[in-house]
């Protein structure tokens, strides 16, 4: 499909030419160049933690992290006591993910990363997606059953996770973390995105959630990357016109006002201001905890 | 994140600095320039077509649309004869998905789009991931029941809905449709197309099938895009050294040699050799129906 007439000297850099055989000589990828690398698998010997409850989360605070987290504690706000879990952070800057006890529970080592210890041997769920629907159908919560409202909860899920690899791998990469700024990446993905974006306004326009009249795991799949980006993520705000998507606007409020979702983005976050951050959760009493002591607690690193 | 030391210098073009706020120029995306834009929603007044089965497929058989089709074919192979369906050409190239019926059935405008009209009013299923979970429910079939399978297949399954925008909006895009070769960009895919395949290649060491022993929707999943990657995808064989990937190639033939999956991936599909395209689907019986007959019932256009 390559057009014939194109020609190497207008290539980055001038005279590129696309080698027969690709070679990994150092790690791509700016911010986390560290963490990139073309073979997967363990790097190191790290026994994972596993803490009282069955539920034990290995994640961290990013959007996909904060799917499941926002998902449990809305379990848990709706009376599902069989929701509480131990959430442990998994460091991704510090390449946590690649240590042998992750690694056999997600082979793909991203976050996040489930472990279901009511069943023997304990039952390993990884992929946001995944385990939103996981525990969706465990506790009968945030899924319908019926089969019109299930099928848009599903589509929408499904959109959300096709879309956001363009937002975040695409976008955010180019726009916010690559060490240099390559037009042609930034327009092509911030046309994407802006494009997403009007989907979700025209979409929201005409129905208060993504799958109806009710909250589901569609919206803690969507709110997280497209909320983040109508508010602060990637600095893109006015670069991308937000304020264009009202609709998206609203409900992202709507769902940024839910207590459970202020908890469950706290939660394995290591970024933003102290009082935002729990780095660690392993019961509901947690959150109640005075900022400072949660500080002090872990050295006061980030403080 | 930005590197502030970064000299825009050596940015592309050089000097390269994104203003505040990005603007629609020209479309941006070498090949699939034309119908790529920074907002949704119909382009065109265009009803679609309704055939005589209660599954009305609207599609083209890229990747995304091979799994549809895919698992339709395995089930009527399996005895499911409520699955019979009319298959409908979406020409992608042309803007089709921007016609106001398929809109008004995928407000993303991207194929596949199902249509179930033995409910009333019909109903909507959008994004392939959201397609194979509502025909696998609808038809008991190809996605276990029990946790353990069922969770497996749900993992990849969404493993695969997050992997290959990276492998098609990414790798495939720069290496393949670009206007320009950017070195940054192609490097950095195809080191992430590499760790996605040697994440398939270690499970499939261990694992005849995604989900283990059964043929799975993950399996239909994954195969259109990564198996069609070891195969001729992009002309990208040598540059990604495929042929490292014994486990997935041994996976790969396996799932090609599978009549359903000959039959499915013929379905809408208009590039590659004549006697492999079959541009609508309405019968069984249009499988056999002769090559010759085919090219000349289109007007004889690609033969």
């Amino acid at each position: 499909m390559t057009d014939p007439a194109a020609d190497p000297a207008d290539n980055h850099p001038p005279g590129y030419v696309p080698p027969r055989i690709w070679t990994f000589d150092k790690p791509s990828g700016g911010a986390f160049a560290n963490i990139n690398r073309p073979i997967s698998g363990p790097t190191h010997e790290a026994e994972l933690p596993v803490g009282r409850h069955p539920l034990q989360l290995y994640s961290m605070g990013t959007p996909n992290g904060q799917k499941v987290t926002i998902m449990l504690e809305e379990l848990l706000a709706a009376g599902h006591a069989g929701a509480e879990y131990d959430a442990w952070l998994i460091e991704i800057g510090k390449g946590e993910q690649f240590g042998s006890g992750f690694v056999a529970v997600n082979p793909n080592s991203k976050i996040p990363a489930l472990v279901d210890r009511s069943l023997d041997p304990p039952l390993h769920i990884f992929e946001s997606g995944s385990i939103l629907v996981y525990l969706a159908e465990k506790f009968a919560a945030f899924l319908p059953g019926e089969t019109r409202a299930r099928t848009a909860t599903l589509n929408w899920l499904m959109w959300q996770m096709g879309a956001a690899p363009l937002l975040g791998g695409g976008f955010g990469h180019f726009y916010s973390y690559a060490p240099i700024k390559i037009q042609y990446a930034i327009d092509r993905y911030a046309m994407e995105v802006k494009r997403q974006l009007h989907v979700l306004d025209t979409h929201l326009a005409a129905s208060e959630f993504m799958a109806g009249n009710d909250y589901t795991i569609a919206d803690m799949a969507i709110w997280p990357w497209y909320g983040g980006l109508m508010k602060d993520a990637y600095g893109a705000q006015d670069f991308l016109s937000v304020q264009e998507y009202t609709n998206v606007a609203r409900w992202a409020q709507t769902i940024a006002d839910r207590p459970a979702v202020r908890r469950g983005r706290m939660v394995n976050r290591i970024m933003g201001r102290p009082e935002t951050q729990l780095r660690e959760r392993h019961d509901a009493r947690d959150f109640e905890v005075n900022t400072q002591d949660r500080i002090e607690a872990r050295g006061g690193a980030r403080a």
